[in-house]
């Protein structure tokens, strides 16, 4: 069959900084998904989209095309209506882990289709599958049945959804081309809207452990991914949220469930509960419920039943023991001071190089692998205290995780203040 | 074996705008050229560079890395001098054949290693494999006697030089990244300098026909070449010459080798003469013996002399008949007038298209197809004479040819005058 477009006249088009046409976009990802666009040729033109940037509407006729390279779901049947949540990523960051299910108690389904971790950053399946017996994959008609019956499900999204976003997912980890706003926004929408959710609400994360390292990058992606939302009629909101220094006080798979279901419990770190009732008021909002505040619900324990509930579904017993590291290494404080950084990034390269996270996506992770924090930004400290305790089953990468907190934190002469972002920035609609 | 660098960060260093260290450029050809870094994620490297550009030390390096990745030339034990000529490809470019025999005859060797063509330009090789019989295949030991014998070989560049170039050349054919000084000028510079001349002459094309459209990016890709060919110690000068018309008055394989013995025999066209003897005298003075004038020589016909022995020695019959197109088409002037305008690019496209150049490298190329050319810019025309008569095997191409050819000629009103720049338009040393 003779294609209607050349690949190396719409990668001409934007190396030049043209747009590219509706039609350019639509045959180059359905090209590029068929194979008849070679993996070196969408690499040429993702590096193009990188340094030329695209117009809102390549970005959404970019979207577009890959949600229709696959299926969508549809849950416009349930009894409830649907919210869903994204965040870029970050390092501790476990709020899907409580949200989801305070979410639901409020009287919201939420579909949580996840992923697993690649690189520093910890993915949300890698952290469940922690729970002895839980499992990560369910059919379409097994999610929908959860969703009607306990109305939280976390799963793993299946291949059906924007295959196109998948293949070029891999290609641009290996060529460069990850941090460029088109791209992810497109990334993550097309699979978010492909999902068939009502509403949703984004958790830009801003900072050193995040993909935008500063406010105008992520205010830039979230207004991108909001826009193209709310093109698709899907009620879209983006907190930009802190990740200069990690969330909560663990970080790792095991560590992260343990004080997600503290959280729950009623307890856990301030800033963890912070976020997660500022997103579930964010999405009963969404869904059309604001008359219920999550706050009391959280208070109330409906939320921790919800988990429970679901974590059984899935296979597992919420009351299992998590699984523990075999090596523990304390770092201690190296003198008296306020702690004034703790760097997130160094945190979750160091927790990856401990075994938490991957490098490429067919690696194992360690359960109980990770980092607890027993300081956080503003506490003040005595030298020798214990700053952080190291996790791993094998002693023999405490040495490279070590290496990765050179410089992590600071400690400055009492009477200091840490200078931070608030947990939550700014909210875009 | 585990690599010393990590391809995503040669990547993103130039994409973000950074200068490659001289190791890197190393590994990272290095390791394309053993497969260590796939055709992807040099993809995304050419686009990088393409968009920003290198530094010349980048560029040399690059250069020299290419040269490394495979075998050298040593003509040092010749009786005579050498010097080569590069030109980066025309239309009714076929001044090679005249000028090497014409060079030799002056006393210089000349090694000229050619390709073959591919889109609009055509390919040395291809014109003289227009002539039955005539191999572009010889052994380096067989070019070393032809050269020491005859002092003229043409062949084909075999593959031991510069593999990393011919890899990187078919990719960035696919990529969109050939139109790029940095990468032109290595990719010419890299097998020139391989080859092992002593001087080297550059016939740097500017115009509608040629890779460079305007004076400035000519005069930025033969500094570029200038100097890394002075960095290899080989005397190296460039012309900038005229392509915004065809070269002669013949566009394809067999009719240029007529036209090319035309000259050789004391006539031809007066463009093709003026820069043959212009570039011949530049590779009689870069190889040192300035006090033959290569314009007396060509009067002598001892380059015809040199051309038939070339011919005989790679198993031709230079009297042998040159194959001819079955078919012609004849296009006439449509008016009166002054021809001010015959585009190059055009005139190239419709020879391509009527059989004399190939799209694909794999494709065959007819000996006889191409175009004769009965006016040049500045010729006084009457409405129905002969403009241009195309030739091809196959009739059905004239209509795509002709097609072609839209807005490839203008008549003007009497008394008005072309508006071309020279045949050589300026020196770059």
């Amino acid at each position: 069959m003779s294609e209607p477009y050349d690949a190396v006249e719409v990668i001409t088009t934007k190396r030049d900084g043209d747009e590219l046409s509706d039609r350019q976009i639509d045959w180059v990802v359905d090209a590029y998904t068929r194979g008849a666009v070679a993996e070196e040729q969408m690499a040429a033109l993702a590096m193009a989209i990188y340094l030329r940037g695209m117009s809102h509407r390549e970005v959404a006729g970019w979207t577009d095309a890959m949600i229709r390279s696959g299926e969508r779901l549809d849950f416009s049947a349930l009894s409830r209506p649907t919210s869903d949540k994204h965040s870029t990523g970050g390092v501790g960051d476990k709020i899907t882990l409580p949200l989801v299910p305070l979410v639901a108690a409020c009287g919201v389904a939420v579909p949580q289709l996840s992923g697993r971790g690649l690189g520093h950053t910890g993915g949300t399946l890698d952290k469940l599958e922690s729970i002895p017996g839980w499992s990560a994959t369910l059919t379409n008609e097994e999610m929908m049945l959860q969703l009607e019956d306990v109305g939280a499900v976390i799963c793993a999204a299946g291949t059906g959804l924007a295959p196109a976003d998948k293949k070029l997912y891999a290609l641009r980890d290996v060529t460069g081309t990850v941090s460029c706003v088109p791209l992810i926004a497109s990334s993550i929408m097309s699979k978010k809207i492909a999902e068939g959710t009502g509403s949703l609400v984004l958790d830009v994360k801003v900072g050193s452990g995040a993909f935008m390292k500063d406010l105008t990058g992520a205010r830039e992606l979230a207004e991108t991914m909001v826009r193209l939302g709310q093109d698709a009629r899907i009620r879209t909101v983006a907190l930009l949220t802190n990740m200069q220094t990690p969330l909560g006080l663990t970080v790792g798979n095991a560590l992260e469930v343990r004080e997600s279901v503290e959280v729950l419990a009623g307890g856990g770190p301030p800033d963890v509960v912070e976020l997660t009732i500022a997103l579930a008021r964010e999405m009963v909002a969404g869904a059309g419920v604001p008359s219920v505040d999550p706050a009391d619900v959280l208070a109330s324990g409906k939320a921790m039943d919800v988990w429970r509930r679901m974590i059984r579904a899935q296979g597992a017993d919420p009351d299992a023991a998590l699984p523990a590291a075999a090596e523990t290494h304390t770092v201690l404080a190296p003198a008296d001071g306020v702690l004034v950084t703790l760097d997130a990034l160094a945190v979750g390269v160091a927790s990856w190089r401990l075994g938490a996270g991957r490098a490429r996506k067919e690696d194992p992770v360690q359960a109980g692998a990770g980092i607890e924090l027993h300081a956080k930004p503003g506490a003040v400290l005595r030298g020798g205290e214990p700053l952080m305790t190291l996790h791993t089953d094998e002693p023999n990468r405490f040495e490279r995780a070590v290496g990765a907190l050179a410089g992590a934190y600071v400690i400055a002469p009492e009477g200091s203040r840490p200078d931070l972002l608030p947990i939550v920035v700014e909210r875009v609609v």
